[in-house]
This record gives C-alpha cells, structure tokens and sequence, in this order.
C-alpha cells in the first residue's frame, strides 16, 4: 500500500523517486494523483516527504484536485532557460530538473525514475541530470520495484474502485448474456438483423458501447472467442466470425475506469443453446480445479504454490501443463493469474520463476483464472474471477456472476 | 519520409536504432509496422538494413502481417536465461538483448533507443546492456530525434490514412452540428430531452460514440468548452455545463484511427442561433487572419516566420500577443500549428524558438489554427484545418467543412 512506499524505499537505500508523465495510463502517476486529467507532469518524493506535484499551469485546477503540494514548472520559465542554452530543448530540460531537485533540497543521493514515456528522451535526460548533479545517481527499476510492491497490496479506496469496475464488468457481462440468448437462429447461426448473422465484431462494437455508458474504457480491446482461437488464450476473436450455437465462447473483458484508471479482469466460457459433450467434459475440469483453487486460497499463501498446484490438479485430470512441458501449446498452458490494480497485469505473480516469489497478503487483489485449451479440437475453457484477500483474511470475490457454461437460447432452444 | 531514415541516421552517426513497446499508441513502433495487434516486440534496425521485428510467438500472425523480416523472441528462451540468472528478469532481459544484438551482427556502435515504456525499466536495461557490450553506445534523442524528423513528412499512403481520418472528422462535426441545431429550446436553453437541458457531458458522450461508430478513437478527448472555458486554450469544457445560444464554443476534435494510429485535428467556433458583436468582431479577427495566412504559405517557407506573421497580424488588430508578452494570457496565446500524424503534436513545429527551424517540406502535414482568446470576457475564437503541403508545392486541405460561425437553428430562431 502507499503507505508503505518509505519503508520500501528505505529497503532500498533510494532517497528519491522520480515520476514523469501524463496521470491517464501511466499507473505510476496516477498512483499518486488519483487520476485526474494531467496530461503532463512531474512528481518527486523525498524519502519520509510528502510526494510534491509539478505541474503545467493550464492543469492548475487538477493538480489542486490531487490534495499534493504543488508547483508550477512555469516558474521554472522554460523560455529563458532555452535561451540560456541556445535553444536545446534537452539542455533546457536538464537544467529545470536541476532547480527542481534543488527547490527540493536533494542535490545528491539515490533516485529511482518512474513513468510511461518516450525512453529515449528520458535516456537523454537523466543521463544528462546524473552528469549535471555528480552525487546524484539515477536507478532503474525493473518488475520488483518499489512501485509495484507497494500497488501489490490495495488500500480500502482502491478496492472499492475496482469493486465498481467489477460491477461495470459484470453489468456489460449480462447484457451480452441477453443479447446473445435473444437472437433469432436459422439452422445454427445467430442473426443480428434480418438478414445478417451476428459476428464477434457486431458483438464487440457493443460490448464497447455498453462499457462507455458505464464510464469505462477498454484500452487493451476484450477476448471474445469461438472454435479454433477459444483455443489460443490470447487471441482476441476474429472480428468477421459467425456467432453458431454449440460452440465454446472464450468471454474475456478487463475494462479500466474511463480516463486510464483501475483495472478489472473477468472471464467466462459460454456454449448458446447447448454443449458438445467434449466442451462440457473440458468444462467440468476448469470448473472443478477452479472450485478447489479457490477453497485452498488462504492470506499468506505462496502464489507460485497455487500455480504449482493448479498443474498438479489438471495433470491428474489427464492435462499436459507448463509443469510437465514448458513449451506446451495444449492443455493448462499459462499462470494462474496476476494482481490486477492500475496495470492489468501486476504483483503478485503466480510464475513459479518470479522472484521474488509472491505471497497473498491482505490488499491483494488477484486474478484465479484456470484454463484449458486445445487449439487444433477448436476448444478453450477458461474461469475467472478477482478475488481480494480481505484484511480479515477471508477471500472476497468482488464481483459475482453465474459461471454456467450453457446459456440457454430464450426462443425455447 | 521512411526513406529518409537512413540518411538521418548517417547524418548523426547511428549504426542502428532500437525500438520498443507495443503497436497500439507508441508512434514509433507504429511507424515501422504500420499498425497491427502487436502488443510487445522489439525492432532494430541497422543502417542500411531493413528494420527486423522480434515478436511474441503468441502475435505471429500480426507480426507476419507487416512485411517486415521477423524473429519469434521464443527462440531466445528466456525461461533459460531466468535460470542461468537465478530469476533475475533484468539480467535475463539483458542476455536477450544481447543475443538479438548478436544475432544481427551488431557489437559496437552507436543505437539509439525509442518507443513509449516504463522509463525505469528502460534505464535498467540500456545501462545494463552498454555495460555488457563494451563497445555499443546507447544513444537517447529528444524532440530533434531521427524518427520525429523522418515522421515530418509523410508518403501518399500515410496522406490517405490522414486524409480519411479528415473525413470521419467532418462527417462527425457534421452530425454534431446536426444535433445542436435541431434541439428544443426554451429560453436561451437548448434540452437533451422534454425535462433535462443539454450538457456538455452529453454532446461529448454522442462525440465518443459517433468517432467509435467510424473506426476512430479519442485517446486524448475532445475540446468542447463555452463561455469562460471558451476563452483558455486548453480546457475540454465542463461537463455539467448547459448548452445556450448566442455563445461561442470552441469545438477542437483530434481522433485517431483506432487502434492508436494517425491523428486528424480540426476546430470551428459555433454560435446557435445568433453571434453577440464581440463575438462576430473576434471572429472576423481571426478569420481574417486564417485566410491571410493560408494564402501566404508556401513550400519551403519558415514555419517560425508563420508564427512571427500572424502575431504581428493580431497585433495591428489590436490584440496582445506571445510575441509582444510571451506570458500573457489574453489575445493569441499559443503557436500557429505543429505537425500531425503518429502524434498529435509534432514536427514541424511553429514555435519561433524551435532547433532547428523547420519549413514546410513536400510531404508535411500540418495544422494551421490561429484563435484569440479573453477568459474574463468569457470569449474564445479558433479556427483550425489540417494542410498536407502537396509534391507540388500546392496547399491542401485535407477534409473541408464550413467555417461559419453562426450555426441558424433549425426551428427558425
């Protein structure tokens, strides 16, 4: 949790953090300033301070919205500063970080920089502030940073955010449940109009729609699909492929709040109007490992373990795993699942390989989503939910939904 | 241009160049592929080498799809590399790195990094990698950059893509037109429905779902701002506001395809119903200026001396002006243009105080948007189209719409 940023820093030995960029999409900013439209940014965070917010006077209002002391980078008067350097913006550039460091009294130490953006001017510039400031030296984090183990546990307020994205989720969820059930059939094709048939595509553009109404956005598209792709897990669907009765849906959808905020992450697998008997058989053992995966969650578990577990469950079943082949293509082929907050994918992981190896701490909001695929049969099974791990340690799904797989056809089919 | 590049490249002594992140809103990556699903690759391209693509074997197929020779990052085996480092993914990125590297038979040398991503992740990385290999320089441009100056211009192909952009532009402001001007109203206030006056919120709501309906996106918002808001440059306008006539508003739409790939940018300023005089007079201000100034650009010509241009034109209206008082915040108070395409903003910049100077060079797209703005007043004008400077040397507009300002209400009013 944020509160713990200093320690972590501290663990660390970092005196600073760095974080550069607009506050949409770019998990790092909007960590500290919940949001808001800050299209562009800085942020510096002395160990044991208050993080400090320096903004771009047209976003004054905003930056006063986030309750961080602020500054003006118009203060800084960049005009003058690329006089004073013959117009080089990088030169200009380095030299306003300097004043910014100096207002802030750090003129050495370690400083850890953060942020979505284009690397190569960043490359520039801290290479160029490192050589500017000599007792300064510049760190780059990667997967086990101070930012991510922090956002690896969630306070109250951001649980219930993404509560809401879950109930979003779960709302567009059903409307696509009524749409399809309530399509005309001919033979085993789904109609949209009269003469028309219903295409995953048709069924996207909604999916879309009803999301925005619901003031969510779907930066990363949504997976939704049929025969052979249900069977590659991260194939998003074929946009010109008939929707047919008796076919395995893969239903994938993780919607951030609108303006690139908190993430949720939800999957269900669907057959319209009935279930082949070998969907139904794949079914029943995604179903099964996920009912058991889900009783044996307990706070403080080791998430490689439940990955280890996962495998071990869906070999007996008679499943290649990544366990028993790294390389497979079929059977249980990914993990278990991944802490889900401002970036889709997040800590903890569930890689047996991750190192740390991550835990269920209290905060946490995690994906379980077991699947089973095998792309050349045309069939994929996939379940999931996010669970929090409450403080009290019980696991809390935070937004429910039937996980039948066989929505009947209301037509009486 | 494309063609450009390695020319550029020579010019700055860069053997290669290193590009990363995914397809989807990251110029850079987008430029070389064209677009496409991707969501992480990495491309290196060496001077006078075809660029190489290094893709996820799950993205195979959209890799396939951009012509580009490829390489599947799964045959470097980074579950491998993991466990020759003990799990540490920096190190293991590192040796992948390297063997890419390797592989294209590149060891020393100067590259040059790009593409949207995790700054710190970056650095790590880079630093790691100039460690490894002795001999190879990281080099980080800023602004002045190999890919930013290729992207200047644009090949028939990128114009279409522009051009069609345009017309989903217009064909929207065409419905939004549309929409205002048939409302009910009472008073000076126009309504959404019999009970609830239109908002702002709600304008920008069938906004989004009209750009959506053509294949576009709107990463970065639309500005739909009246009264008060009108008169500041960059507010998006306030969502509870109420639609009324005889107000200005500033209407400033900059779709992209969707998918993150070229942009459009356009704005009108509307009245309904009726224009006040100070209105009408700011209009004509800076409609005056608008055409004067279309009709002096030519292939060629310093876009900084356009910007000089139309400031001392506002000033002999009687206006203040960024060149007369850079800080001021009433008159005209930014740039004339910049460059569009990948970016919203790019070059060819029209700051005077740009490095180098740019000029409007066959191929370049480029906005052309002079506006006058009076927050106290509660008035803002601006006019904006996008230009492609044609192999020619002719000026075009690339989709054109009415510049009225009063939009009559469809009732009679």
């Amino acid at each position: 949790m944020k509160k713990d940023i200093d320690a972590l820093m501290a663990a660390r030995n970092l005196d600073a953090l760095l974080v550069t960029g607009g506050a949409p999409h770019n998990p790092a900013m909007y960590y500290f300033t919940g949001g808001g439209h800050i299209s562009h940014a800085d942020l510096i965070k002395r160990r044991g301070a208050e993080p400090v917010l320096f903004f771009n006077s047209m976003e004054r209002d905003e930056a006063a919205k986030t309750g961080l002391p602020t500054r003006n980078l118009a203060d800084y008067r960049l005009q003058d500063l690329l006089k004073a350097t013959d117009g080089n913006l990088l030169q200009a550039t380095i030299l306003r970080y300097q004043k910014m460091f100096q207002d802030l009294e750090i003129s050495a130490g370690r400083v850890a920089i953060y942020g979505k953006a284009d690397i190569g001017s960043a490359h520039a510039i801290f290479s160029g502030l490192a050589e500017a400031l000599p007792g300064l030296i510049v760190v780059g984090e990667m997967d086990d940073t101070v930012l991510l183990q922090a956002m690896a546990t969630k306070d109250a307020a951001e649980v219930e955010r993404i509560r809401k994205m879950g109930q979003v989720t779960t709302s567009v969820v059903g409307e696509v449940a009524d749409y399809l059930t309530t399509r005309r059939v001919q033979g085993d094709v789904l109609f949209e109009s009269d003469e028309r048939p219903l295409t995953i595509g048709a069924v996207k553009r909604r999916i879309n729609l009803w999301l925005m109404e619901r003031g969510a956005e779907n930066p990363e598209d949504t997976i939704f699909a049929i025969g052979r792709d249900a069977g590659v897990p991260h194939s998003a669907g074929t946009p010109e492929d008939i929707l047919r009765l008796g076919q395995t849906i893969v239903f994938d959808i993780y919607p951030c709040e609108a303006g690139g905020g908190y993430f949720y992450d939800f999957t269900r697998t669907w057959c319209l109007g009935y279930a082949p008997a070998e969907a139904q058989a794949l079914y029943a053992d995604v179903r099964s490992v996920y009912e058991l995966i889900m009783a044996e969650l307990q706070m403080g578990g080791s998430c490689p373990d439940y990955q280890r577990r996962t495998c071990e469950l869906f070999e007996a079943r008679g499943h290649p795993t990544v366990q028993s082949n790294p390389q497979t293509e079929e059977g249980y082929v990914h993990s278990l699942g991944h802490g889900v907050g401002l970036n889709i994918h997040e800590r903890p992981w569930f890689r047996i390989n991750a190192v740390p190896a991550d835990t269920l701490q209290p905060g946490a909001v995690v994906t379980i989503e077991p699947g089973l695929y095998y792309p050349e049969r045309g069939l994929g099974v996939r379940l999931e939910d996010t669970v929090w791990v409450r403080l009290d340690g019980q696991m809390e799904i935070l937004a429910e939904f039937p996980l039948d797989l066989v929505l009947p056809m209301r037509d009486g089919r």
